[in-house]
């Protein structure tokens, strides 16, 4: 059969879910989401593709060429597969929305396509959840979406997780004055966090060796002390100050997550304008996802107006569920040996039980191994398939009584 | 702002869901895949996009020209937005899945993209929940399906509505002597259902006028008499015979449908083989979705077996609901007048109501009215925005007690 698989390749970077991934990440998925909403989020739902004049406000230079296009063949437009959610949230803001009084508190749940910034570029879907807040203080907005955020993992099932905070304008204030050639090297070596040139190019900013310092400082309270002292006198002076403020405020008020600043860090879209935030799993290397405040976003889009958000990345924290061991596994599942219009079925299934029929015990446990179902009824016996164990219906229990019974003693 | 939407355009068949309807959809959507869980249906997830090789294979001729393709720019292959799960799901029973035992039963939700076969040939997103059962007899397996859709629109609140059986092996025998040209316009012809093209065409087949006959025949036990009789002595007595009984079996399961015989339909896709199903709302016009049996496609993916499937349209099942006066407005939101960091909200939110802070009372209202939400909560008082009424606080009643006995006694 692997001749068929070869013969059968899906696009770089796309993959499917076999049925235990997929009721897994929908489940944390739907988790997230619930909580957003206890907080007044309220999810939208935004097409796959769009125009690229649209989807593409506010990206960068280099983030056009990380987006896959095509010419949409009605218009003779080119559209794109979209790579972040947050522009066409913006969009809806700034169109349907517009009458409705702020704040702008919307979710969404969706697939983005983009290459992987760093490593190998390959196009990659990535499914995500998100949030966006517009239209609300900056120091109210951004403390809000850490508790949504710390709020919404806990509900996924994940207890211990780093919230990484930092400042786009710190980083911003410390190139301004450079060459925009310069500007861009230097940011792009702090994207790969590559020491070595931007040893070689910091020499050439004006405050580069406070830069060159700052790219070592991570941490809680300490990091923050040596951030405002690297950054006294320089340009990036507000943006630290403001990192501290959110830093020490985020830590007050016990949003029961690890927050530590990595103040050089240049993360995700080029329109982030202020705080960003990075989420990190507790003892594992990658990203769950992060975001920022984006101010100057939705002018682009015809509603100048304040705005912060961030995405969760699914599988991200499909992974780190599963390395912490959290299984969400619902095992109410019964293979019934009998016919496929036996009414123990439709009865199983009023109770909430996933119930199939089977022709014989034989082709009835090999299907349960197979397809995750714990049980197996026949007659008055109930097959516990995992365990190699069997109940007899008790006197004046029926079979359709020892499942239910079995069931509430495994749950 | 009208300018600013009129900028901002979306291709033509994109929409975005605001929160009323995505949440209506999200939980039609939500009820439908637990129905069929509960029938022991898994859900998969499947990419966006797939390599054109693959994806349609299965479709026919003039399917082909349906689909949204684009250069996948690491392989330089061509890879199209797919127009339809199906051939996904079948790639993966033939690669990953082919170890375990049949039956397949995979649910699917998710987006497809084609242009509307008929009228104006416009790309359009079509959001889908599906089910595809394959490596089950031909018989059981096509009544489970329709009893699994039947059972799932009533989950999603949709009460009546009608199911519409056909035998694409009725049109496909009837013309399997003729030209492939003529075989071609005919087939055309009749998914138009364009009579007087018949009546040109039609003279030029062997059966003919049985054909033309059939066009007009549709309905319950009648129908399927009168489909048998025409039939009778032509290739496609086999398949009327089948769809008879079909229609027979599934009114005798009293599947909560109305079911309807429609001999001469020609839907959906290349690769339907025998039984197909179209789901129509009782009184409305439009399809709700549909499918059928392909036994041939599984083979193209190297892995032969019998297999059949159905896909709802969400958009149209939407409307209908919205028709049938089905509301899932979950109103449990609160707007409470005070600090973000007000105990309140976070109890409100632990009991499962929305809740956000608002600074006044004006704004609080205004806030609820155009956001959603029912209650306002000002110290002690409730004030019931959309009924104009307001609650005190009873003794020994605070705020939050409050909330929670008027939101008891508005459900």
């Amino acid at each position: 059969m692997s001749s068929d698989a070869l013969e059968l390749p899906l696009p770089a970077g796309m993959r499917d879910l076999l049925p235990d991934e997929a009721a897994s990440r929908e489940a944390a998925a739907r988790a997230m989401l619930e909580s957003f909403e206890l907080f007044g989020y309220r999810v939208v739902r935004l097409p796959v593709f769009e125009f690229a004049d649209v989807v593409e406000r506010g990206l960068g230079a280099t983030e056009h060429s990380d987006v896959l296009r095509f010419v949409e063949p009605e218009s003779g437009e080119v559209a794109v597969l979209r790579p972040d959610m947050t522009p066409q949230v913006a969009r809806i803001i700034a169109t349907r929305m517009r009458g409705r009084p702020p704040p702008y508190r919307l979710a969404y749940e969706g697939s983005v396509v983009r290459r992987r910034s760093g490593r190998a570029k390959k196009h990659r879907q990535i499914a995500q959840v998100g949030v966006e807040l517009a239209g609300a203080p900056a120091r109210e907005s951004e403390l809000e979406l850490l508790v949504v955020v710390a709020r919404a993992l806990r509900a996924s099932g994940l207890e211990r997780f780093t919230i990484d905070l930092s400042d786009a304008g710190i980083v911003r204030a410390l190139v301004a004055d450079a060459d925009p050639t310069l500007a861009a090297q230097v940011t792009a070596a702090l994207a790969r966090k590559d020491e070595a040139e931007l040893r070689d190019l910091t020499p050439r900013l004006a405050h580069g060796s406070a830069l060159l310092e700052l790219v070592r400082v991570q941490g809680g309270e300490d990091a923050v002390a040596q951030t405002t002292s690297l950054l006294a006198g320089t340009p990036a002076a507000d943006a630290a100050a403001r990192l501290a403020s959110l830093y020490r405020r985020a830590t007050s008020a016990q949003i029961g997550a690890t927050l530590s600043v990595d103040p050089a860090e240049v993360r995700g879209f080029a329109y982030y304008t202020g705080a960003t935030f990075g989420i990190y799993t507790d003892g594992l290397g990658f990203s769950l996802g992060g975001g920022g405040r984006y101010d100057d976003l939705l002018a682009r889009f015809g509603a100048p107006m304040s705005a912060a958000g961030l995405a969760v990345d699914l599988d991200a924290l499909e992974r780190a569920l599963a390395h912490a061991g959290v299984s969400r596994a619902v095992d109410r599942r019964v293979v019934v040996v009998g016919p496929s219009d036996a009414p123990v079925l439709a009865t199983l299934r009023e109770r909430g039980v996933v119930a199939v029929a089977s022709a014989s015990l034989d082709v009835a446990t090999e299907y349960a191994r197979a397809w995750g179902y714990a049980l197996v009824l026949d007659d008055r016996t109930v097959h516990e398939v995992a365990r190699g164990a069997s109940q007899v219906a008790r006197d004046g229990e029926d079979g359709l009584a020892c499942v239910l019974r079995v069931l509430k003693g495994t749950r």
